[in-house]
């Protein structure tokens, strides 16, 4: 089988590698139907995240089980399923509270940019479609895996609720879809903050009633002006940097919430200025699994079209272009087709 | 009029004073029944926060109301009332968002350690007892002027819910204020973190119902070992170091809540711990005023007590030895008598 590999910044290669086999007795083999990359991968792409060993790479799925291990009963060979990057138990006391992202047995995927993939805790982790998707629901249900799961946990988690002014930092796929997660979510006014025209024209399909282009402590000044001096009841961080992290804290009303899931690089709050911005802060590696079901339900019956965040589709076998594409910003999102 | 002026790290003076007056139609001007001193007051008087010239001390305060401004409507003189360390109009966005300490219009409320005291806004920032209270109704009502509001607010930030298990960091006045209130809000355990013996001993009466005496990491092992672990729900931070901010993140469960009320001083939080962490994460300086017509409420009716935390009572001209006491952790907390 073949898969992408990580050797080093900047050096992803399409090689061949051993075929995942079921080692426990809960996993399951999937044949994917799609795959992309995804703007963490870019982390270890770019050496921001020191890449020791050649390293498979990949973590968004979704695709056709091969075969099942001894103890899986909920999930069988032929149907079509999308999972998280952490495989979750789904039965433990953080599965139980929605944080499967924090699963006590959870292990990340990893390696999903390859033709078949082993999915731990297969019962736990994947969820099944009605039936067997028509190509054009690929891409949308593929996001499902991460992006849009991500992009509605941060709506979710700076409590979005029908009427409320909205603001989303970052313009990457995951702040797109967190415009169309916020849309989905009844809010009056969702500001995008952006500076390409491309993803501005997105924002505004995906809901975004507003553009902001400034950013850092300018961007701040415009959002507070488009909300009466008082700030937005609710921001999404989709970055992780200190300026994007700051941007969203100052952006945000006294009493109002940032959900970050940005991956923070290089952060730091200072606990009194977060004191007396009096936010609310929640946000963290996004707990896919919890929004599965409700998000394939609002795919298959065509309500939402998050697949249109793909503005580049290669075979996987060019895996290594769709990465310097998004480095380079030339593409949102790379969908990538074995 | 004397009041009590700070002059430096550890000199506080009961001196002579303008009194003070009427300056805006909106004010009023309090004589005091009682005042106490505050742990934020020891930053200061431990010179951790520079004291720049010789300063008007304390911000806690109840009494009756000696004159009103020609535009004050709701409070009349002859009125017992208590208010809040920042005065509040009440009606901007923010106060009608419950976040009357982010008030557009806030002022800070000093120099209350002293037989008058003018409170700016008096409209928004006081409120009136059902009649002049009996002596001894005094105490607890003296602390909702802060540290019974700021107790309640942690414990609200902190989503405390019937049933669910909480863990206080901090042993002050504010922390054994936080017991109560998350037992008034029917938390269903909670653990007290202390390692002081009458401190401990108030902590239970107020309904703690575990003591934990370590400190630090231990002390998250011992709440980790007290919730199968997985960490408590909610978890409330009443002391603002970084030992204390860290302790709270740690003890709380994934998707739990951490309230933080002690004014951070030096707290740097690391973005990518906190997002692992996956914990939310709320607090600043109490709104005050949200909760004082519940909270006059609940000590009008005897149901709560918190005035228990002063175990030390002194003539106010004596202010400079409760300051000792307390800097000395001789004593919780300081009531000042005119």
């Amino acid at each position: 089988m073949r898969g992408a590999v990580l050797h080093g910044p900047g050096d992803v290669r399409f090689e061949e590698r051993d075929a995942p086999r079921i080692i426990k007795a809960t996993d399951a083999i999937i044949r994917m139907s799609a795959t992309c990359v995804c703007g963490s991968d870019l982390w270890d792409y770019r050496g921001i995240n020191p890449v020791a060993q050649p390293t498979p790479i990949g973590h968004e799925y979704c695709g056709i089980v091969e075969e099942v291990g001894s103890a899986v009963r909920s999930i069988k060979p032929g149907q079509f399923v999308i999972g998280s990057f952490f495989a979750s138990d789904n039965t433990c006391p953080n599965c139980q509270a929605g944080y499967q992202s924090s699963c006590q047995h959870r292990e990340f995927v990893g390696g999903a940019q390859a033709g078949l993939l082993r999915v731990p805790l297969a019962d736990g982790t994947l969820v099944a479609t009605p039936d067997v998707p028509s190509d054009d629901l690929i891409p949308s249900l593929l996001t499902l895996s991460d992006v849009m799961g991500t992009g509605w946990f941060a709506a979710d988690a700076a409590n979005v609720r029908p009427g409320k002014t909205v603001a989303v930092v970052g313009d990457g796929a995951v702040g797109l879809l967190g415009v169309l997660s916020a849309r989905q979510m009844g809010a009056g006014r969702i500001i995008a903050m952006s500076s390409h025209e491309s993803r501005q024209k997105l924002a505004r399909e995906f809901g975004a009633t507003d553009i902001v282009t400034e950013r850092g402590d300018e961007g701040v000044a415009r959002i507070k002006e488009l909300t009466n001096g008082i700030g937005a009841d609710a921001v999404l961080e989709c970055v992780g940097t200190q300026e994007s992290m700051m941007q969203a804290i100052h952006s945000t009303r006294p009493g109002g919430y940032v959900g970050y899931v940005g991956v923070p690089h290089g952060v730091a709050l200072n606990g009194q200025e977060l004191f007396f911005a009096h936010v609310h802060l929640h946000g963290g590696p996004a707990p896919v699994r919890r929004f599965l079901p409700k998000l394939i339900d609002l795919v298959w019956n065509r309500k939402v079209n998050p697949g249109k965040v793909f503005d580049l589709t290669l075979p996987l076998d060019r895996v290594a272009e769709g990465y310097r594409a998004m480095d380079e910003r030339r593409a949102i999102k790379t969908l990538l087709r074995p």
